[in-house]
């Protein structure tokens, strides 16, 4: 098969430009592991900031060099969470959703790399000052919680010309090679799947939600609250979670205040409905659900993606005519 | 200079794969004669299916093959504008903002090209069964009015797997040769621009409006329906615009229905404001705003772009190393 060779293979010594995104609930040790061991980099999603949740999913990656994510604002509150995961020695740590400043220094000195998300043009201008080792730019796109401000397409060449020689990595409706090579095209170095990856066979979800997530399509899905409302999941409420819109959604969204009043009847009856009732239960995914179609296997998807990405760069270059 | 060939250049029989978005208030015969002339696609902005403008615009673009774009919802209560239109013979009619349906086959009897611009995949759907010559995927990320369901990354490569042998192309957040060179990565066949044609020499903005375009950057866009409240202007609520946030915006935005009741007032008030008081008047910008520096004229613009993504995709290709 092929290989791409970018700034963010070199920085991190990986063999393809593909990063697994740190998903709670989908992106374990087993996941990250074979992501890693097909050539890009597993990150292990920490939930929020739940060191049980760390050591458990490491155990399970087993020997392979992974990452592991933690949602910063949960973060804050669980510092030692952060503690106990650097004593595993991770190969890196990637935050994301509130100001890392904290945090950098004492990741860098335990010898992993540092990963920052950002959802802002703002907040990529602190990642350069901090000088972390890759920063991924994340459109409101992306499966999962985003911020509102900024959209894949115009965010990742904005933060690749402030970022200097630290590698972009972009999130957010990317899910096969086509949008890897575009990506690069941007003047990214990678790119950061989570919603494609939902959909795999090492995936920590059910079969019932891998089958919804390959037979929905991209005009289904809105970003919203209601699902952390209902949940008490106090995100902060620049950061909203795209979803699949569900008649849970279609009740609640518009009335969040409504919604927050009647929490804990609403949260009661939310959790009694059954796990694979997608009528209420969240389904988080990304604008790239349109081109999820199956279930491969973490390694089958990566060299699938790296082949068609190939292609379609030597395609590209084929579309240019001499003066 | 570089040419870069694509399904779309073929079927309009054009230089370059680059069409000026129909821009209201920015997209004269002047500028889209000079991005004709420059070997793209100009499209004149006919506001409000105005037919007066169109006319007005059609002489000032001369001899060179121009388009034009309505705005569907306003057509169907002027669909004599259309008419007029079409006695003029202009290359191509661009719909968007509504059902295309009763307009397609007029269109194309009088000889013109017909191109859609859809904002969901089921419109997508739609355009493809009526057959249309080309079809624009607007993602939310670009300047002036657009839905609120798509992002451009994710939308265009599903809008491609579904058109067939239609060309499509992108728009919303492509402001350079990186982003002709990403969409067409993407299996786009080109990209339509406002927002960095708005600060062009041709624009028919004013020098104030923009220096306020160059001066800006992405994170300061919204997509709001203000401006279109306080001016009376009857968009379907599906379609906010995305303007620079002013303290119009952040007194108003939130407060729609307020505004809505004291619509006289405000839009007395908005009115009495100078055209240059960009704390009050709105400026339409998309996300690729950050990558708008400099007023350039169209020819110009159209040759950087085009040896840009030249240059973009001849290292994408170098990017591939064999096995
Ligand atoms: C099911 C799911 C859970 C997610 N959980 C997290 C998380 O816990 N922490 C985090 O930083 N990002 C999380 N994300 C966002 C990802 O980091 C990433 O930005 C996003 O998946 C990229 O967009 P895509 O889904 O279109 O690939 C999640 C995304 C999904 C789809
Ligand atoms: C100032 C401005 C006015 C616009 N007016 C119209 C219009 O009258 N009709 C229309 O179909 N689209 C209009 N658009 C949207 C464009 O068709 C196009 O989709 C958009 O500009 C692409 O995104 P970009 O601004 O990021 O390049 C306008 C855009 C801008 C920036």
């Amino acid at each position: 098969m092929a290989r791409i060779e970018t700034a963010l293979t070199r920085a991190l010594g990986i063999t393809h430009p593909i990063l697994l995104a740190p998903m709670g609930s989908a992106a374990g040790g087993k996941l990250a592991a074979a992501v890693t061991n097909a050539g890009g980099l597993g990150l292990i999603g920490s939930g929020y900031a739940d060191a049980a949740t760390v050591s458990r999913e490491l155990v399970a990656a087993g020997n392979a060099r992974v990452g592991v994510g933690f949602i910063t604002w949960a973060l804050d509150a669980k510092p030692e969470a952060l503690r106990a995961t650097l004593e595993a020695k991770p190969m890196a740590v990637m935050l994301s959703f509130g100001d890392p400043a904290p945090y950098v220094a004492q990741i860098r000195d335990a010898g992993a790399k540092t990963i920052c998300q950002v959802q802002t043009l703002a907040e990529a201008e602190q990642a350069v000052r901090l000088g972390v080792d890759v920063i991924i730019a994340q459109g409101r796109d992306a499966g999962g919680h985003s911020g509102t401000t900024r959209g894949t397409m115009g965010f990742v060449p904005a933060v690749v010309d402030i970022a200097g020689s630290i590698p972009v990595v972009a999130a957010g409706g990317i899910a096969d090679g086509r949008g890897l090579a575009a990506v690069l095209n941007l003047g990214g170095s990678g790119v950061s799947m989570g919603t494609r990856f939902t959909a795999t066979k090492e995936s920590l979800w059910d079969e019932a939600m891998k089958s919804r997530v390959t037979a929905s399509g991209g005009d289904q899905t809105a970003q919203t609250r209601v699902f952390d409302i209902v949940r008490g999941a106090p995100w902060p409420a620049q950061y909203p979670g795209r979803a699949l819109k569900n008649d849970f959604y279609l009740r609640w969204h518009g009335n969040e205040e409504l919604l927050q009043a009647e929490r804990t009847d609403a949260e009661k009856a939310y959790l009694a409905t059954k796990p694979d009732d997608f009528s209420a239960r969240v389904i988080w995914a990304g604008e790239g659900v349109d081109l999820v179609k199956d279930v491969p296997s973490a390694v089958e998807l990566i060299e699938r993606i790296v082949d068609e990405a190939a292609s379609v760069l030597a395609r590209g270059a084929r579309m240019v005519r001499p003066a």
